[in-house]
């Protein structure tokens, strides 16, 4: 099973009063992770994520909106200037929507892009539900062949929530 | 079916590039309503709400942690100057944790602090479960008898996601 | 001396460890304050604030930058769920820029929406200077007529810094 | 003249509806920034920042307040993966407080914690006045001969705001 593996960063305000990142601030480093995975970027040359093939900027013809969101947390992160290293894949690739799944561990000085998981208790396991949007319309658009053929390596079995009532 | 209904103000930072509250900030929204509804506060006065018994600050002898969420989001929720009417219910109430339910609504000048919904559709779903943990130790510890006390009458059905597969 | 005073509601997570509203969440506050009181507002009706002509949304043919800023944190403040009481006045009204300044009090459950210093010692001074800037171009353009009349009401004695060196 | 040479990543929650890191989110990297270069880290191993000696944690017996900040907001700066450059040095060396200035420059794959400004135009230059404070009393306290030691390589002339009126 292949992940993609991406670095982020901590800030100092993303801990709260027990010094742990807040459970709020979670969904903002996996924004920050699928945003690194899944947008194109400027300056990205010839080191582009390979799954990084959805627009961005004032011009781009579609965008994506955020369905539905789920997320365990296992451990607590505490501050570590070492960025984490999530873990991503897609648990679902449908007509227009993705299921993006994640796990949060430990990272290291310099890892690979991609592999198996790094293994070990993770501290937070999260699902997004993405839906790519027409620009002009507002409607939800059919993921395209290049964007299907980018994301496809990508997609395994999805993660299970144990804490689900 | 009794529920809170907690004002929230909106920030303009909550916005994101599409000029609508950002996915992760509305998890934000959701820790300001559930932190006035659920947590003691020192200028409460005889203005407290009545489910508001968890102790506060640096000597309280319980804190809460954050164990799992979700959430659907329903409708973009556009910058307003309103405070928007968080509706908070129980959806179960165990042990040692409790599962707190939430529907986002549109909010009024004012309104009363408990009721049946409001109506109409929602902006968002959402769910948290909340356990309770002995400061000292950092180990679960039971919910007292005036906690149950104070959140039994707001117990009721959980909320139920479609759009999980 | 007239200042307009904006009530700012504060977030349990603007408190950083030390449970006192962080040094940049300041910032956001005093954000939120100039917004309220400079921008037009769709559901404000006859409730406008006399100072908001700055146009907002995706079709306003100017925005503007923020071009300077600079506080003092005279005193630390902590959580309240009482809105704070933000003063704002302008101390420098140019031909393509203002300079906003501001003081940071205690609030109160409702309180008048100009008026005079509510006195006491502030928790904060700050002043911001803003530039009006043409959507089109992307350059500073004049400030109107009708935006000048609305702002000189509450032109008086900019900030004095005491902590500069 | 010696600058530290701080990387910090931005965040896409950074930027504002215009695409630009909004200027409060400015702070937030100076913050970091700040962070990385004076306090201890355990992670930090022998790769520590020479400066990096203020204690953390809830144990510390000292910690800082910020007494004042200034900025001036020189050049927008857009999202980029490549980390910014804040360069860092100390403006003033008190009995009890520290004046830390910061320019914002482009970063790069990798540069140099330390050594003379990378050049050209920055994007923002601040200052940031630190109190060191008794964790026990709450007042402030000498600055000690190690911390003294620690940082009297990096003072050099404050900055010059050229925008104050």
């Amino acid at each position: 099973m292949t992940r993609l593996h991406v670095p982020v960063s901590l800030r100092w305000s993303d801990l709260d009063a027990y010094a742990h990142v807040n459970n709020v601030e979670m969904f903002r480093l996996l924004e920050d992770a699928r945003i690194t995975a899944f947008w194109t970027h400027p300056d990205a040359g010839e080191d582009a994520w390979p799954t990084a093939v959805l627009e961005t900027g004032p011009h781009a013809t579609s965008h994506t909106l955020v369905a539905r969101q789920e997320i365990e947390y296992l451990r607590p992160l505490g501050f570590t200037r070492t960025p984490v290293r999530v873990e991503l894949w897609i648990g679902h690739l449908g007509g227009a929507s993705l299921e993006v799944c994640y796990e949060v561990h430990d990272g290291a000085a310099r890892f690979e892009r991609t592999g198996p998981t790094s293994g070990g208790a993770p501290y937070a396991k999260a699902a997004t539900t993405i839906v790519v949007v027409d620009a002009a319309t507002g409607s939800p658009r059919r993921i395209s062949e290049a964007e299907r053929a980018a994301w496809e390596p990508f997609v395994e079995e999805p993660l299970t929530f144990r804490r689900r009532r």
